[in-house]
């Protein structure tokens, strides 16, 4: 079955990447870039593409920055708060309806190859901060995009009610190269290990017993 | 109250700008360039604007193109397309997922500057031809919009149960410069009058009983 999926190149989106290739879908990747510090994620999702066979497809939508808010993913005078997920200066990570924007664009990219599924990895621990990563947020986004063209395509979030120790398990079964995945918000050469991303993929990796080959 | 508004720069937006503005809205208007052949509705969007004394913001999305169905477009900052497109897609005409994609981005600055409503200028005629232009669509689309971030953002669409005539004839009433419009889908000098927007313009303003100024 044809399946877009929207692959950041972050350990989320790399492993679900893992997850449905092994389930055998006909996938076709897209990663946009959005002027995000965090640029390396970009290069990992052509590399898992590579890997895989995938056909992969970079957009570069900077230019919508100058109407989005700032936020300190995209505007180098915003620092990256450092902490946990949960915590309020973490809000300045959100960029004004980033993930409406991303999914309208894949699942245009989708009806245009004629694509039945649309598939990203939101997961449970990023509705606290994300309102569009709530469970509320993606099903009404689904019925929204399965009646904006005639082509019928459906938004699927399988990893919406894990977290992200569930994803690295399940990302271990698969044999995911977890050195091919970048979540540090930072645009450095290493992690920073002090940002929300870094910490919450620090704390998956030890509650899941393993190591982490960054 | 603060709103921001789709402004392509035909007919039916910009009739709209001049109503909302009417009521006295604090309005910001965003076009979008999508690469279509019709740029000229951009320049009669930026003279409206200037007209009004509205904020302005044209963006650039060609990049998007290289991924949407019925465009030869493709930008020198995007790898060689893989997709397998077939003949039917490269025929049509119309741009997949446009009203969503547009839609997102315009609520995406709508929550950056805390605007209340998003309004854009659909009407009962598309809604045959445009799966995106449907009352259903456009109810679903609010329902999601509003749930997409903190700030609540509502979309209107005041004129979907609207034709064509009863536009021309509201722009009418409020003394729109029909001159600063432009419906035809041909990038020529002039209208091309066989276009299916040309015609439908040419027919409105026939049945009521009024003469085009271009």
């Amino acid at each position: 079955m044809k399946a877009v999926i929207i692959l950041s190149g972050g350990l989320d989106s790399t492993t679900l990447t893992y997850d449905l290739k092994n389930q055998g879908y006909d996938l076709f990747a897209i990663s946009l870039n959005y002027g995000q510090r965090h640029k390396k994620e970009l290069k990992m999702a052509k590399r898992t593409c590579k890997k895989l066979n995938i056909p992969h497809k970079i957009i570069n939508i900077t230019s919508l920055n100058s109407v989005l808010q700032g936020s300190s993913l995209t505007s180098p005078n915003i620092d990256t708060p450092h902490g946990r997920y949960d915590e309020e200066n973490m809000k300045s990570t959100v960029v004004s309806n980033r993930n409406m924007i991303l999914l309208s664009i894949a699942a245009g990219y989708g009806i245009s190859i004629k694509a039945e599924k649309l598939f990203y990895g939101a997961h449970n621990n990023d509705a606290a901060i994300y309102p569009d990563c709530r469970p509320e947020f993606v099903n009404k986004l689904k019925e929204t995009i399965l009646i904006a063209d005639w082509h019928r395509i459906e938004l699927e979030a399988p990893y919406l009610y894990m977290n992200k120790i569930d994803i690295v398990k399940r990302g271990k079964e698969l044999n995911v190269p977890f050195e091919d995945t970048w979540s540090c918000y930072e645009g450095k050469e290493t992690p920073c290990g002090k940002c929300g991303s870094c910490v919450e993929r620090a704390e998956a990796f030890k509650l899941a017993n393993m190591i982490d080959p960054l």
